[in-house]
């Protein structure tokens, strides 16, 4: 069974942007990934586009024929794929599958998402088609609300405090601040996010990530033609998991099950341990998930997220840089970019060609992608060595 | 590389079901499907759902998560699939493709759609997300007026006349009246549909579809498990293809370029010509798509469509029976449902014990389900014998 790697890799600028329209967006990153893995559009043989909801925000199902039209490249097949924020992510996976299924040997994998066309409320009411419409929405809660509630938890359980969660925020700003594509290339201080404005408390605006508009795209081919491409990166792992939707019916708060067993697989997969991975992008749609993902996926005990943080373990020289570009805070959150978007930057930094986002000496990078509050986990685990062994479960 | 075979196959009564919301009526047809192949929940590896826009009817996306915590399988990978009226047939294709990408052994595919808690003209713009936005949706296009302009197209082009449409909505209705889980059982005349409301000329309310909730399933199996069942029908041909969403951008309003390509590929693959398929289910969300699709498919000459109709060959006792248990207009058309729910009715007349809906001697069969005015097809052949060649593309 042949082996795959992305060969092409791209994203737009992450941004509020008026003047383009989603198909715009999903277009230009496509088409930098394909030019990025020296290609041409005839040689893609099929699409995939990860988007959360388009119909909400824009009016616009059928996302995928829509791109393949677009961009001239009808009438290959086209796949929308949707797991709220894993959409990205799941539309990677299955665009891996299909290649390892022996139907295409490139496929284009992409994400996008054009979220401010319509009022902020709205946004956030759409964005809750994520958690579980009939036990969450209809009574209220947000998103934040819901990490709130986790955010308190782990709290109250492990001690984690609100400055090392803040240390996230401040940590992914560091790294964005040196991102052209990210939406706030700022840095920001621990107390500029302890004085931000408080949405659900524990959790303050700089707590949280942005609303953004912004495609990615990467380019995935099997091994014959990955090897004549001048820097193909390996895909090792890939694997997906589901949880509830609704947090009260979770044995637990302070863990994502679905990640474990995204990340169980995976590592499996790849025959690579936690310790094995040298650089990791994680879902920090709130600060808290960012601690949630560094104990999940092994990379320290559960409950000791918040030291890992403070210590500095997560950052650019540490053990285990974490949001090597900006992660979701200060790149920006287009939903069903986000998992593409993470793609894209494993793969620039295990290439070694990420200017002064480089972190040196990367040779291994996981990519964690969550949709709603954890109810769908994508594990993606990358090498600049073909390593994987490929499992059926 | 394994090959695939459906193991169980059904549906929900496909209707308004005011007590009963979506995950109930996914769950439904989700367990009848299971308790048909003679396996249990936890046999399933992975879990796929075509649905096209839950997040305009029901407020609620994320549904495979969402269903696979319904039906107690968490944390087993759950992944919606979209592309409009084509979901339920792409989450069959992408069920089927992960099998033979080795990931998975047992697979659910499954379709399911709640179209009815909102106003009907709120269902009308909602399934405009399947047209193209900015293009047709944006200046009050609906899809009946899409397929008005194809349908006065063909009359113009081929002389294909009212009265054959309707014969294809008698036909449907004829097949539909047999079936007990039809929204419409019954049966009409050709002076019924012309004299029916005309809603855009020459389409009258008897050449629509209606609006439906209803979900279907269907459990797929790689070989050596399916071998063990009681009557596996085997995957021939799987493909999809894409055209111009935006009716305008196309080269002829009176074919269907997607079904076309999707069709080819198909056809390869299985090794049979359009002549060697006994019995299809086809796309007739108007009457004259069905014309359309016998023509696009190769069952009769580019424009004999209506002929062909009014000759009788699409009959239960023609020589090509289409729509054999009352295809969308008698059935229903709860949009994500409808390709699984075609993949059923082809499986249930391959295995022979159809009761008596049941066609004689049907041994491969063909479904074909379309997004949009059709900017995806999906061409799904079914064989009770196993004769696919698998090709790469």
């Amino acid at each position: 069974m042949t082996k795959v790697a992305v060969v092409g890799a791209a994203y737009t600028k992450f941004d509020e942007h008026w003047d383009k329209s989603l198909r715009d967006l999903s277009t230009e990153a496509g088409a930098k990934a394909i030019l990025d893995a020296g290609l041409e559009g005839k040689d893609i043989k099929a699409l995939f586009i990860g988007n959360m909801s388009a119909g909400r925000f824009i009016g616009q199902e059928h996302l995928a024929a829509l791109t393949a039209d677009h961009v001239g490249l009808t009438p290959i097949p086209a796949t929308r794929v949707e797991a709220a924020c894993a959409s990205g992510a799941l539309a990677f996976l299955h665009a891996y599958l299909a290649i390892r299924s022996g139907q295409y040997d490139i496929v284009v994998a992409a994400g996008a998402e054009k979220m401010t066309d319509i009022k902020g409320t709205d946004a956030i009411a759409t964005l809750m088609g994520a958690g579980d419409q009939e036990w969450e929405s209809a009574i209220g809660l947000t998103f934040t609300g819901l990490y709130a509630l986790i955010a308190k938890a782990h709290m109250h359980k492990f001690g984690t405090t609100r400055e090392q969660m803040a240390m996230v925020s401040v940590n992914n700003h560091m790294n964005g601040s040196l991102n052209p594509n990210a939406q706030f290339p700022k840095e920001i201080t621990v107390d500029d996010v302890l004085n931000s404005p408080m949405i659900a408390e524990p959790l303050s605006v700089l707590d949280c990530s942005p609303i953004t508009d912004g495609a990615a795209a990467v380019v995935l081919a099997k091994e014959e033609v990955a090897r004549s491409t001048r820097n193909p990166i390996w895909v090792l792992g890939s694997s997906q998991a589901s949880d509830t939707l609704a947090l009260h019916n979770r044995k637990s708060l302070t863990e994502m099950s679905a990640t474990k067993a995204a990340a169980k697989n995976a590592y499996e997969q790849a025959g690579l341990k936690p310790s094995d991975i040298n650089i990791a992008e994680v879902h920090d749609c709130f600060s808290i998930n960012e601690i949630l993902a560094v104990e999940d996926l092994g990379f320290c005990e559960k409950g000791q997220g918040g030291n890992f943080v403070e210590q500095g373990s997560i950052k650019r020289d540490g053990s285990k840089p974490v949001n090597t570009a900006g992660g979701l805070k200060s790149i920006g959150h287009p939903v069903g970019a986000t998992g593409i978007r993470q793609v894209v930057d494993i793969v620039k930094q295990l290439r070694g060609e990420y200017g002064q986002l480089q972190v040196n000496g990367a040779a291994t990078g996981l990519a964690l992608n969550l949709g709603g509050s954890g109810a769908t986990a994508v594990v993606n685990i990358f090498g600049k060595e073909q390593r994987e062994t490929f499992k059926t479960f």
